[in-house]
Formats: structure tokens, sequence, C-alpha cells
């Protein structure tokens, strides 16, 4: 039997297509206990990243707002100080907020000097962690170059690595992402033909299950503290490799064809054509690439699903099940070579449409469980989702929070309209298309706004793109410049505009806080454009009267 | 003899409209040494401001970013930790950064709560004060009604008033801005027919002189270290009452004509007929009410102008004109009953637009002094000016700053193309007029975009106003449903859409931080999308290499 929501189990995938799941009719990929999750709670079947990249995706998931309300918006651009994030709307509501995993948070350190915030304080670790406790934060990064690390931190995991025997300064890459190659020489995961060798680590030293049972300790030691936990992990994302069995697992018989088409690449959208030259997308393009990496991608999917087997039965025996919203999502999907794209980025739906199920143990859930929500739902949406599933009010945060709880759908309560479209961004300034388009890094903008049936793409400085989800569910067909199309874009346009005018920054008063302003400095003594004393009631002269000596 | 700019003198004036100077064709009002800075400077034709109330207005003016960009959308709305204003740029620069007068800079006393900042400490006194050094803050609303005190903070002006002998717990009210009336009674400069009894202060202990007198006491303080002194009276503001003889120095027969017409009060925009509805605008629709309270604004603004004469010549004894960059603006204007309105909050000219002169002392501005500037100005251009002239680079801060130098315009060097419009915004949360047509606070939200003849105003839930400029310079006539002006209202609205759609958040990373970002992941070991090793360069493996045991 349920209790209603203690606890909250926030677990993110990275990089995992909404696709690729056997619940969302994967064909050939089997994940048990992600379905199982699934026939417990609501599965979004339209559910769109605020970004469909890791950075900017994650500040939206973390903040509640969108790319271009908090500013994040590509990997390693940081988060300004005063931005709060899901600990600051948990925490005093009575939850332990913590993270284990991955969260691709950059500190504003240049703000917090101007602002005398210690980075080593508790403010100052959870404004430089997404208002995260770091239980164990990793981004799964840990690359190494001529010009030195990619990441600064080195994560626990390369301690824990080396005490259970691997080698090196780096066994991050050089055990758990590197296979054995020929000659005996190390085969680095970064080069995606190792794909399908092995990789050096045993399985269960490998990230995913390292990760996994960081988070049952987690769970262990918070004890009857109520916790939200953030599970995320680095998987199925790039170097794609991974540990036997799970890279055999799958073979290239079991790739699905790729989604693209011969008419994409004639007179495409500039922005679109340059985004097909990234390397990425030249390799993916390429069905030996897709045959070598596909596989792996989908063995790294089920040791996801192998170990939320092993957490869930973990969940189960503590009675975990009865107290605990569990979340589960992606913060970006992966072209795979579909539409000629590796990679993220863009806005078809296997880069920006992710896998969103939500388990809530409460009664009043059991009216949806096992069915598939066909809403419009944003990332934005499970800050607040969280917070009334903890017993706040999110409504009284919508002056900082630009999503809306999920819980009357997953109570089935009538909603009204619940959302008339969704929207993504994404900064192309960092990008080879941006250098060889010569677009100003203000410029490199993106928008996409979507409905049911259109998806209509503005480009800064170009034409938009438009796609009919309807006729052309593959999305073959840009109708950006098609006559036949004018009436949609212009409304998509407008809608698009409107949302740009939004009020996004009146962060310090909330709408009630103004509604009950209202009228009242005058009882304060401010009295604009009275003509005469009698002309308002006496009372409010009251500061203002005397007899002179 | 000039010799470049180490200080700047920051003046504004509270709700002074941009025609009521002599230099701006004042057909009755003199004020000659406001105009003699104008003859030594440039005086802008066409300054707006960011939004037609003071504290919005303001944050605007100290951050140097639109409304929409800093969210302190009105008065007492806190201005949000972590906006970078004036003082954050200039003190790195040298400047001593200072405050005598008003800001209306409500501070966002939560936020520091959250990042663990004091409000006592340096920092704390900074962000609570648009990062000014409070040398006499005094916003000049020192309001009493029967809830008590609509400011807080009591003023070192009501300390100095006791000290010289004017009694009572609010001197600021009962001689400042009260006049002896009948029967021995106060009259109170809150009630308008009061405005031309003489307040009961003495001309010199009055506000405007005692602020001047703190401005000339900051600078001899200052001595030889460089300053930005921001000197901003709070007058011609209401409670509209003067000393003597500035109280009687002009009279009813001076008053000019309301600027209004029978056309506007016919089928009105509903918002702007709430805003005629409002009871400041009922007064100032009647010639009574403007023939009393008119004669007192322009005394206050000769009051202004004599302090100003006292100022320059202090100045020029210490030879600071030499080195002084002097801005004399207003924060808004004041209808005065013009389109039946009084007080600001719409976009009309009397009420956006300012009265806006430079006076640059460096050689190079010798081009254009005595001119008049044509070109499109906003408040949000001075930030960047005063860095420019302050020896920073505004340019490599436009991550964050949205306007731009007036030097170019300053020393007549080419430009390109200046500005193509203008933006102001308004919040009418608070407002009766939102009360009355039932907007919620979030939509509570009007924008104007004008050039230099079309001004269209997008009221959020309703249809938009439309004047134009060049054949209907009063602005009496709104096309905002008028079928022949629709591919105006077209273009203006497209322009509105893409200002809102531009990137105003990503303030933590400047637009060559980012350029000198790309490319280089790869340099640290991040191999996206890199089939095999020989693809790439051999050094980028040189941290992923190795013989196995």
């Amino acid at each position: 039997m349920t209790t209603g929501v203690k606890n909250i189990l926030f677990i993110m995938c990275d990089q995992l297509r909404w696709d690729y799941l056997s619940c969302a009719g994967h064909p050939k990929l089997s994940t048990p206990n992600i379905d199982a999750l699934a026939a417990r709670g609501v599965r979004f079947n339209r559910a769109y990243v605020q970004s469909p990249v890791c950075g900017a995706s994650r500040m939206s998931f973390y903040t509640g707002r969108y790319v271009q309300s908090h500013g994040a918006s590509w990997n390693g651009f940081p988060l300004k100080v005063g931005e709060l994030t899901l600990g600051d709307y948990l925490r005093p509501l009575g939850l332990k907020t913590a993270l284990v995993g991955k969260t691709h948070m950059e500190p504003d350190a240049e703000g917090m000097q101007r602002l005398g915030i210690d980075p080593q304080s508790i403010i100052g670790v959870r404004v430089s962690e997404c208002g995260f406790d770091p239980y164990d934060r990793d981004d799964g990064l840990h690359a190494f170059g001529p010009d030195g690390r990619y990441d600064p931190r080195t994560p626990r995991y390369n301690g824990y690595l080396n005490e259970k025997g691997y080698g090196g300064r780096n066994p991050w890459h050089d055990w758990a992402n590197a296979a054995q190659g020929e000659g005996n020489r190390l085969a680095s995961g970064w080069a995606m033909r190792n794909a399908r060798k092995p990789a050096r680590v045993r399985e269960e030293d490998s990230e995913t299950p390292y990760m996994t049972r960081r988070a049952m300790q987690f769970i262990e030691e918070a004890g009857a503290q109520p916790w939200c936990l953030h599970l995320s992990f680095i998987k199925p994302h790039w170097p794609y490799i991974a540990p036997a069995p799970y890279n055999a697992m799958y073979g290239p018989d079991e790739v699905s064809p790729a989604v693209r088409s011969e008419d994409e690449r004639r007179d495409p959208h500039p922005v679109y054509r340059e985004f097909m030259r990234h390397r990425v997308s030249q390799s993916f393009a390429r069905d030996e690439v897709r045959r070598e990496v596909i596989p792996v991608y989908m063995g790294l999917i089920k040791q996801i699903d192998d170990q939320l087997g092993l957490l869930f039965e973990f969940m189960q025996a503590r009675a975990l099940f009865d107290n605990t919203l569990i979340v589960f999502a992606s913060d970006h999907g992966d072209y795979l070579g579909d539409h000629w794209l590796g990679d993220k980025d863009l806005f078809h739906e296997p880069s920006v449409k992710i896998p969103l199920i939500v388990y809530d143990p409460s009664a009043k859930a059991d009216a949806t469980r096992g069915t598939v929500c066909d809403e419009l739902v944003e990332s934005i949406d499970l800050v607040p989702t969280f917070i009334e599933a903890a017993g706040g009010d999110a409504a009284a945060q919508s002056h900082r929070l630009e999503g809306r709880s999920l819980g009357p759908l997953l109570r089935r309560e009538k909603t009204g309209s619940w959302r008339d479209f969704v929207i993504s961004e994404y900064d192309y300034s960092l990008s080879g298309a941006a250098a060889a388009l010569k677009v100003a890094p203000r410029d490199a903008r993106l928008f996409m706004i979507a409905d049911k049936r259109w998806k209509y793409i503005h480009a800064v400085g170009f034409r938009p793109m438009l796609f009919d989800l309807q006729t052309d569910p593959d999305e073959f067909h840009d109708r950006g410049a098609d006559p036949d199309c004018a009436a949609e874009r212009e409304r998509l346009a407008q809608a698009l505009a409107e949302w740009g005018l939004r009020m996004s920054q009146r962060t310090t008063l909330s709408e009630q806080q103004i509604l009950a302003r209202r009228g009242k400095s005058q009882r304060r003594g401010i009295l604009i454009g009275v003509w005469a004393e009698e002309d308002i009631p006496d009372e409010m002269w009251s500061q203002y009267r005397g007899d002179l000596e």
C-alpha cells in the first residue's frame, strides 16, 4: 500500500533516445525493468527537452526555467549566481537533495567572487552544484588531450578504480572507456571503430553499476530522513564502449535502419547543411559506423536497465515504492545517423524528444498506472512536479518556475487545455556551423516551437524551418519556404514572439505578492493625484495634519 | 583646456519632461544653467527611457539593461541579486562610485539571505544600493499613512531639518512638503490645491539645495580620487510644492495649453481608457488643477537650474570642467494633463521621452559642442558611455550591457546605422487599470517599439496601438486598428519579436570568451565522432595510449 510521497528518485540517463526502450516500441532492445516502472506509472509520449544538449538541458531540468531565462545555454556556460535550483525548492520542504552522477553544471566563479561567496562554503558548494549536495558528482567526461584535461575535477570513481587494482592516472579512460587492441595496445573508446570491443573494466566496476551502488549507499545513509536523489547516469553517452557482456549483447543485425532521406540533402536549410558537415554527422552517415556503434549504444541501455532492476529490488525490499516518486528521463536524445546527423543539437524527434516515465506512489495516481500520456510535456515541468509531490505549492513559485506540475496528469484531473506548444532552444555559438556560416556568438540562436502537429524552427538570420509531423512523421520535408504553409508559419512565429516577451526575470515577487500590494501605497501615505483634502477618506491625512504655532 | 575624463557627474531629475527646459524650446521657463551645459555638450533630442516609471527606469539606467532583462519592472520590485550595476563596472576602473539622492532601489533581501550575503557588509550595501556607495541616499518619498510609512528608511535630510530647528517627526513632510493653510493649519503638499502656497521650509533648506550641497561635500571629500557621483534630485516629482520664491515664480498664465484632443476619448484602447480613469488623470484633465500645479512644477525646475548654476560654479572654480563628464537626465516625464493623463506610465512623448545632455570634456568632443543630436538614444546607453569615458571597454561587456556608448556621437565619428528603434516597457500589474481590466500580474505588460516615425505599442491580450509621429506629432490618432497601417504594424511587431528573442541572460561569458573557446575541447581530449585513430592528428591521442602488460 502507498502512503503518499516522502522521497523523490530522479533518474536521468544521458543521450538516451526516447524510442530506445522496449516500452516505447523498440523492436530489438529489451528493457523490462524500465518497462515495469512504466507499467506502474505514466509514460509521457511527447516529452521534450528545453535544449538538445547536456548542459543547457540540465540547467532547465534543475531550475524549472527555459534556457533563455537562465542563460546557461551551452555546455560549460556558467549558470549565473542567483538562479534557484531544485535544492533551493526542496530543502525548505524537508528533503535532503543530493546528487550521484552528472549535472554538467559550470559554476559562476566570477559571480561568486563578486558577491563574496566562498565556493567552499555550504552555500558556495550548492551554488556550484546546481543546488545539490554532491554525494558523488561525476560528469563522466574525464578526457585528457595535448592541452590538458577537459574537466578539472578528478572523480571519486578514478580513486575507486585504483583501489580495485585498475592502474594508471586516468583509469576512467584506460579501463572503463578503453579496450585491449591489436598488438596488446590500448584501444581507446574515443575511436568508434573500437566500440564493440569489450571495455577492459569488469562489468561490476564499470560506471553504471558503480553509480547505482552509490545511489543505494546514499539511500541507506539517508535512513528516515526524506530525500530527493538525482541519480544521473553518464551512459549511454559517448564514448560508446561497454564492458562484457554488454558489448556483445546486440549485433549489427539488430540495428534499426537510419531514418533519413536523400531529399534532406537537396537544398537543405543552411544551418542544417552545416550540421550535416560536422565530423560526427559525417561518421554516422556511414552504415559501417552505425553497425559498430548502435549495438553498443543498445548494450549500454541494457546495462542501465539491469542496474535499475537491482535498484528497484533494493527499494522494494525497503518498502520505498510505497513512498517514493520515481522519475526516469534523459537529458536529450542521439541522432545515431538519422537525418544524416550524429550526436544531438538540432530539433528532430530523435534529438529533442526524451523518454519520460513518472511513478507516483499516491493512491490518487492509481487511475493512470500503466498508461501513456499524449500531452505536450517539457523538462521544466519536473521541478514543479517535485515541489507539489513534496507538499509544496508550485503555483506560488510561478514567478520563477516556467513549467507546471505533472501531478494533474498523473491523477487524471481535469486540467483544461494542458499546453498549446513546447519550446526548445539551441545555442550553436561554439559549433563549426557558426564558424562556417560566420554567425556571431550572440546570433547563433535557434528556437523550436512545436505543437502536436507542426514543428517550427526560428533560426536568427535565416529563413525558418517547418515540419508537418502528421503527414511527414519522419521529418524529411522542410516546409520552411513552402508557400502553402505560410499561415502555419505565421501562427507559430506569433506564438514564439509572445513567448519571447514573457515575464521571465521578475523573479523577486510572486503573483500573489503583487496582487496583495495593489492599492496599498495610499494607506502608506502616497496620495497621487489628490486635489483637495476632502476628496479622500480623512484617515489618509492622519499623519499629515496639525496646528501650527 | 581639457585633459580627458577623470570624473563622472551623473545628474538626474525625477519626472522632468523633456520639453520643460528653455534649451528644448519651452516658451516660458528659463533654465540658463542647464542651457549652458547643453551649449558646451550635446543635447539628445530623441532620448527615451526603458520604462516610464521611476524604479524600473532607474534599474535600466544603473544596469544598462532592458527591464525585461533585469526584471525589476516597477517601483519597489527588488532588483535580483547578481545583476551588475554601474559601480560594478566603474570601481574596477578606479572610480569611487557614490550616490547623493534617489535611486528607488529595492534590495533583494530574500536573495541575499539565500546566498549568505550580509546586508550590512560592503558587498551587501552595494547590492542593496544599485552598486553605489550611499553618500546620502534619499528617495524623497517619506510618506506616512494609516498603515505606517512608505519608505522604512529615515533620511539624513530629516535629521538635518531637525538640527536646523524644523520640528516634528517628519519635517520632510511638515516643512519641506507642506505649507501654512487656513486657520493656521498645516496644508499638505499631497493636496494639489495647495501647490502654489509656499512650502514652510526656507529655500536654502529645501531638498534641491540640500542635495546640491551634499554633492559639493562629496566632491570636496573625494579630493584627488577619481569619482562617479550620481546626483539624483527628487524634484520636480510630486508632491508638487516649492519654497518661496519658487512657488510664485510662474503663474497660471504661463501654463502651456494641454496637448489633448476630444478624438482621444472616443473609443480609446482599453488600457489607455483605464489609465484615463485613474484619479491622477481625472485631476489633471481639469484646467483648474493644471493652472495650480504646473506653475510650481516649473518653479521646481527653475530651482534645480539655479542650484546647478551654483554647482557648476563650484566645479569651474576647481577646474572640474576640464576632466569631468557631465550628464543631465531625467528618469521619465510627466503628462501634466496631456492626453487626458496625469503622472507618467504610458508611452506618449511627454512621459517616455527625457531631456538628455552630455558634456564630454575631451578635445575630441569639441566637434559637437552645442549641437543637438537627433539619433534614437536609450537610457541603457549611459552605462557603456561611462565605462568608455573611464577608459574601460564597454564592448567587451556586451554580453551584459544592452546599450551602446554615446561616445561616437559625442565625437561625431562614423557609426554606421546607429539604432533602428527604441524599446520601452511598462508593467501595470499594480495599477487600477489592471484591476479594472482583470489582467493577471504576469500579463500586465506593455511594450513600446518606436523609430523616428512610428510608435507601436504591444499590449498583451489587447490589440496594439500605433502612432505616426510624422503626420500626427501630437499622438492624437491611434492607428492600432487602421487597416491602412497593417504593414507598419507587421514590421514593428516583427522587430519587437526579434528583440524579445535576444540573448539577454547569457551573462557569464563574453562574446570574446565564446569565440576563444571554439574548437578547444578536442585539444582537451573530447573526440566526438572520430571513427579511427588515424583520422585525426596523432597528438590528440597522446593521453589515450599505452602498451598493456
